[in-house]
């Protein structure tokens, strides 16, 4: 099939012939060839054919997949819910000066809209700068809260591993002036709890602070203005090896060698509270004030995440960076850990789930007085376990129901539809699902076929003579029994025969 | 305070004085005056403050707002899945030449995307066209789903009668090749079954059909080609008198006045069954084949509704046509009947909260070989739904509560955040929905002030003598009623007490 820019292309060939007066014999067969690509791409150039897809790097949902999706954000909204969280929503896109400056690098990827005149709107990144922004416009001091929806990056997409450029935030945070450490330990019980419900294999979630990271560039001989930069380049660990991160900081971002060394030594270091007690000792860290603040709220969230009994998947890890600049204290991220699994052949790519961290200071870049409210928040990556629980699904083939019909109104012979939309809409009023086939006359075989296709449980049956006797035969799908039941008692045998035990 | 554009105006004044070598006092004071401004503005040019705003149309929903929102999706949710429906999703963006020759004169209000290379996208303008995409792309050619999705247009925003740029719609569709009107009946029952669960006030149906219309304009002498232009006038009648509307059919149009004021006499035709017999037998419409189509199902319609005992609420109203240009037959509306209401001292303007109808022509614009796929659906117009029910719980002062918090863990003395932790994290494991203040040392009288506020029905305190007995002291914050719980038997006391009846 010829494509527009090909018979673009053709067009000008002809074009150019024409001007150098070439071989009308030649010309001829150019313009044949470029009349057929036209008729190819769709007859006349003024009604040419759709392209059938779904924008780059975006996909539909069908009802299998809604299924699938409805069980993971049941998990995370259960959880959400279980901590006491409130649930907010904002617009899909904010204020083009909303977004900017808030995430370094990252700010080409935003989605601007077109300036069709009034304001110039972007679509969200995320769901934290809304809702630093929610707050600030708000005066809201204090709120924990949720919100699940879709945000959008220009990225390139990897959908097979579950990168999109439309894709769902599950987010959490508790905003406030609290004692320390306490909001943050929450929400790593919160990735630590839904990680477990969602059984998607053993998992790690890493834990560093911005401080400390800060505090290590600090006494590496990192100077002040490179510490965003050199971040960033840590950020990159878990994708590069050191050598080529190395390298970036020495040879793009000009960094010294020898504190590219003095990092790389740090950088390697992870464990639990007894590496928070070393480098509480290390000569040089514990000479730093901010590495020193945040090891000591380090050592103490450890202490409540003990509590939690939770540390067996906590890793305090330096090597932990996180690209977006508004963290400015304890961050962290989860990973799924390579595994065995029989049902998957090739495993989906191993990869971030879960992340987050504390900003303190997102808030005040939008108050006009400055004024700050501390926050900490966890944003669980639904696609990628989605991704995962998908393929699981399509390598077990389990059967999932995409609807919740409880019984299907039938009949076996002809010119009941009265019957049945009279019957069915009883059972509508009365609360029970139930469908009907759009037929006038389907055949009760065809009845039965949608059930078994479907997974409808029951069939309802009338007939002439169940009609007389004014009783309703129900049907089991599964076991094929029948039974008659009067017409006054089926709703609530219908009920008892469908209820989740 | 002064705008960007005020100083950027007084930046104008100074530089024109300085080229026309003005008074070098007046030039001081010009000068003087500009920095004012800039100052005002937010300091210094480069960090100007924010407009802290949601974009025009657009709003946060609050916690309580979404409490009430989500009551609203779950009668309409539960009316969905009672009727059989699956689930889709789409992207809130198309390519741009999805949308493009689908919405007629309302084209205008669609948001495009910015142009940032690769392809041209715009914001969805309803959930139909996605919907008829998907099929096409997807091969489908019978499908009864629904879709709960933000869409987008660039009109004039109502907000307080709940008319914004981004507003939600809940669309239930049937998609595939039926015995005629069963469909489009069921979709007048989930309207029927939707508003009277929603408790609005008294509604009505009106229904019409396009094929009706169509041959009423043509036996009132309408030319083909103004067809639909003439619909769109017939469609301003719910907010113009038939005067105006008239005059712009005569006047804008350049229809007749003759086959104005034919047109005239039909369209103030409204009634049931028996009009439609009427209409059956008039000499004009009785010779037109689409009219005489139209009716003929009209009556089918009506006599699947007798059946669904929803007459009572349905007007078969011949000024209705809707403005969107993808119907071909059946087409419905409905509204909110003006209603004495004790709670709200102004009602919210009475509109329209639902409307619909059948499409048979829209997959095939997508089909490359143009096969069609008859649908037919209906859209909730949850905005001004919401905007009535948000009203009525404002004034009846109800108190919504906006977590599902079952139990404060809390404790009386100091010194005892480890053991809140670590009993808090228990009462998580076994799913008890749970929060703890993020303090170190908090008064028990701020706790149970906080179970107050946000109408948390228990409290769990631990002090130094419950621990050492091995018991919780549960409060009932209602009655203050306190009794001491063994520990292992506190999770399903709180269960208990905190089951729904």
């Amino acid at each position: 099939m010829a494509g527009e820019a090909a018979v673009r292309e053709q067009a000008e060939t002809v074009r150019r012939l024409k001007q150098d007066k070439a071989d009308p014999d030649e010309i001829a067969q150019e313009v044949a060839k470029l009349l057929e690509m036209k008729t190819q791409l769709g007859g006349d150039e003024g009604k040419h054919k759709f392209v059938l897809k779904t924008p780059k790097g975006t996909r539909d949902y069908s009802p299998k997949q809604m299924a699938i999706r409805e069980r993971v954000f049941n998990a995370i909204i259960s959880c959400f819910k279980r901590h006491g969280a409130e649930v907010i929503d904002t617009p899909v896109f904010e204020l083009k000066e909303t977004l900017t400056g808030k995430y370094g690098e990252d700010s080409k990827l935003i989605y601007d809209l077109k300036d069709q005149g009034g304001e110039l709107l972007s679509l969200r990144y995320d769901l934290t700068v809304p809702f630093a922004r929610y707050l600030a416009m708000n005066k809201i001091t204090n709120i924990k809260r949720y919100h699940i929806a879709k945000v959008y990056r220009r990225d390139n997409p990897a959908m097979t591993r579950g990168r999109y450029r439309e894709f769902y935030q599950c987010d959490f945070d508790i905003a406030g002036q609290f004692d320390p450490m306490i909001p943050d330990a929450e929400c790593l019980k919160i990735v630590y709890e839904i990680l477990s419900d969602l059984q998607l294999g053993d998992f790690l979630i890493k834990v560093n602070d911005r401080r400390i990271l800060d505090g290590m560039f600090a006494v590496c001989g990192v100077p002040d203005s490179k510490f965003r930069m050199i971040c960033s380049s840590v950020d990159k660990l878990d994708k590069m090896p050191w050598e080529e991160v190395r390298s970036e900081m020495v040879g793009e971002k000009g960094l010294s060698l020898e504190a590219a060394d003095h990092i790389g030594e740090y950088v390697q270091l992870h464990g639990g509270l007894d590496l928070i007690e070393r480098l509480l000792q290390d000569p040089k860290l514990s000479q730093n004030k901010l590495a020193k603040e945040g090891l000591g709220d380090m050592k103490l969230l450890f202490e409540y995440l003990t509590l939690f009994g939770i540390t067996g998947k906590i890793s305090f890890d330096l090597s932990l960076a996180r690209g977006l600049d508004y963290y400015t204290g304890v961050i962290f991220e989860a990973v799924l850990l390579q595994q065995q699994n029989d049902h998957v052949e090739e495993p989906v790519g191993v990869g971030s789930v879960a992340g987050g961290g504390r900003y303190d200071g997102l808030v005040g870049m939008f108050d006009p007085k400055g004024r700050k409210v501390p926050c900490v928040g966890v944003s669980i990556g639904i696609e990628r376990i989605f991704s995962i629980l998908e393929q699981r699904v399509e390598a077990s083939e389990e059967k999932i129901r995409t609807t919740e019909t409880q019984v299907l109104v039938a009949s076996a012979q002809k010119k009941l539809l009265e019957e049945r939309l009279k019957l069915i809409s009883e059972l509508w009023d009365a609360g029970i699902k139930a469908e009907v086939l759009y037929k006038k006359n389907p055949k009760l075989l065809n009845q039965l076929q949608y059930c078994e296709d479907t997974g409808i449980p029951l069939v309802a049956i009338v007939g002439e003579q169940e009609l007389k006797d004014g009783v309703v035969k129900l049907r089991d799908v599964a076991t094929r029994e029948e039974v008659n039941i009067r017409r006054e008692s089926l709703v609530e045998e219908i009920r008892m025969r469908t209820s989740q035990p």
